[in-house]
This record gives C-alpha cells, structure tokens and sequence, in this order.
C-alpha cells in the first residue's frame, strides 16, 4: 500500500489517500484539544496510544461482528481504513450521568441510568456540536429515518459489547462518541476511532479518570491514563 | 366564585387560589421578559391582549375536542382554569424555521418544514430551559412514554387547527410552545397560555411580526401587533 497526498487535516488526525481509491491511510497526532478547541497542547505520546486502544477495539468489535472502517494497524500511529462518507452526526450513548449532560440538565454526576441514553449531535464546530433530535436530522436531510434508526441501534450494540470489555479490566463505560460513515456502496459503517478521547472511562474502584477529561480539568497525566487502558486491554491489537 | 390567596406569580401572570379547590384565578400582568428574564419592560395592555387572544384560543380549541385547563374569561386581564401540576417539559412545534433552531442549527430563518417539528424543553429558568430528547425524559422521570407520546400527538393535534385558524385570518403559524398538566386525577390537560408570546406569528403577505419577537429584538409596538391578532380574530372570546 502505497501513501499519497493528504485528504484532511483535523484535530486529532491527518488522512491521506492511498494507491487504492477505497482505503485511507491514517495518522494520529499527538494534539490535544477541548471545548471545541478552546484548549489546546501536544502531548507526546497521545497518538499513538489511540491509535493502538482504537485498533485493539475496532479488532475486538470486528470479532463480534460489528463492521467499522478499520482495516489494520499499521504502525504506532497509523492505520489503514476504508474510505466513508462521515455523516455528520456525533451518535452519544450514556450509561452514567457526566460531561454535558450534568451541566445541561442538572443531573447529579455519577448517576447510573437503568437504561442507556443515547444522543443525536450535529457535528459542526462553528455552531458548538448542537444537540439534536431525530426530526431535526430529518428536516436537515443528514440521514433517513431508516438510517437514524440504524445508528441508535448500532450505538447501542457497540454500547453492550464495551460494557462488558471494560467491565473485565474493572473499568466503568461512562459515555462514549461514535462517528459513522457510508462507503461507496451507501452501506453504513462505524468510523473514527473509539479512544480515551471519544469515551469516559473510570476506574470501578477508585472512580479515578482515565480519559480525556484528564487534560479538559487539569486533573493529571492524561498519558498515564491511557496507557493505563491500553495495558489492561492487553497491549497492542 | 371568590378569589383567595396568590399561589404563584410568574413572568407573565399571577395565579390565585379559589373557593373551589380544583379551580384558580389566573391574572395577566403587563410586564414583557425576553431571553430567560434578561430583557424586561412593563407594556400597558400586554395583560388583557393575552388573556383575551388565550381565551379565543383555549375556546375555539375546546369547540375541536382538545381539552385545556381554560375554564372562562372573567375580565380584561382575568380568566379561570382548572387547577393542574404543570410538567416541566415545554413543546414545541416548529412550522418554520425561526429564533433559536436558526442559531442552533445554523438552518435558514423562513425555511417551511414538509412536516412539522416537535422539540422538548426542559422548563427550568436557572438552565435556559434546555432542549431535551426522550430519553432524557425517562431518566430524569418527568412523564411517562404514554405521557409523552400523548404531548407529541395533542401538540401536533393543536398544531392542525392553529394553522388553521390563523390562516383564514392571512397569519403564518411559524412556531409556539405548549405547557402541559396533570389534574387531580392524574389525566393530562393542555394549559398555561397560548398568545403572541407563546407563538411566533408572521402577517402571511408581508412576513411582518405579530409577535414577541417585537418586544425581544424592538422590531415593533408589540401591543400594536398582539391587537392586531385579537382584532383579525374577531375580538372578545
């Protein structure tokens, strides 16, 4: 596989075209940013660390069948992927009350819900990633009904099956983001990564974080966090 | 019926408890608040122009077999209602794109919808009155699944004759916000208002603002544009 120009640039990502129309090549940068790139860094390391916990869980849910955009690993901080179409909705699904959802509807942080919630969010930075619901999917055209019906679906089996991963290495699945996509063929496909930078993770026991929030408060080495995940996941894919 | 102790003073009206426990005395005040309470003034005349359009609209919807709180009329600015628990969740159907969709989701003010929409607000002044989903709902248990469902249908139900009655008198029905109740047994009632400041009204030749939205963005006299609805619907209920 050969690597070509680049395609995109984003906050965490850069992909590049290969010598194959339908796969993407791509890397992972060490850039950290929250609210919406308010606060920025690079620490070292990062990429690589979500580039090898997003390939250890895209390799898992594959062997669960759960189709994604992944095709393997390449190196520390890059991977192959099949070429999609993002569609621009930010899939959320929550078993714990944290993050926005404390500030937006004064629910108590550390509430576990008896079902999951799941969210609809209009990925779009300039408006602040507004939350949704599936009419305004509709009137906007971003899906069909069938397809919004889909994503919750998926959300929701992707949702069940990293419960219980997480659960083995005593780690709670707070919330989590998805992306999906469609390939040439319009068929729908999971996407972007599934990292400590797209889910809220905490300890079981001690409740510590192991995830992004790290670098949003301040609240410690955000690399020892992942690394943390990525050891009790078992290393690399 | 005799008028006992004030129960509640709002925004925009003060309720009164009666002789008869199942029913209170609404008054309609003067003043205009806009953006949660930022924006004040006190508008002569913006009391009794509610109650009376409500009181046209609560009557001509009971006429169609939608039952609300609206008892009768008393005064210019004074109605009875039956006594209900208000569920904190605001309805909102949505025929037109205007106000806070536009700049949530970047759509076009003006764009008409094939099909309405329908949105829940948390009603909670201290957090904007956040836009929520269904499963919100659920979790933060403020109806059931049947409640809900039954706002979504009664909102889109009073949404078909509102559209209706508005457009005999040459008046687009761009967007409102419905309050809902419970009553002493439990059975779900339309309530609160329903008035140039619950609706955004547009003159459907001219686009002119009949509406709130003179008061919030000083577009216009709003008494002038509220008497204009009270008079194109033909008065007095």
């Amino acid at each position: 596989m050969e690597k070509r120009g680049c395609l995109y640039e984003g906050k965490a990502k850069r992909i590049y075209e290969t010598d194959k129309p339908e796969v993407l090549w791509v890397e992972y940068k060490d850039d950290a940013t929250a609210f919406n790139g308010v606060k920025k860094d690079v620490l070292t390391g990062k990429g690589r660390l979500n580039n090898e916990i997003s390939s250890v869980i895209f390799s898992l849910l594959a062997r669960e069948g759960i189709k994604s955009h992944f095709i393997e690993r390449l190196s520390e901080t890059e991977q192959l992927i099949r070429k999609v179409t993002i569609i621009p909705i930010e899939v959320v699904v929550r078993n714990i009350a944290a993050g926005s959802l404390v500030k937006r509807l004064g629910l108590t942080r550390g509430q576990r819900f008896d079902q999951p919630i799941v969210e609809f969010y209009y990925k779009d930075d300039e408006l602040g990633d507004p939350l949704m619901n599936e009419e305004h999917i509709r009137v906007m055209g971003l899906a069909t009904e069938d397809e919004v019906a889909s994503l919750k679906e998926k959300a929701l089996e992707v949702n069940e099956h990293l419960i219980e991963l997480f659960k083995k290495i005593d780690v709670d699945l707070v919330d989590f983001k998805l992306e999906f996509g469609r390939d040439i063929s319009g068929k729908v496909l999971l996407a972007d990564e599934i990292s400590p930078d797209t889910c809220r993770l905490w300890d079981s026991k001690t409740g510590d974080s192991f995830d992004k929030d790290l670098f949003r408060f301040g609240q410690g080495n955000l690399q020892e966090g992942y690394e943390t995940i990525l050891a009790r996941l078992g290393g690399k894919s």
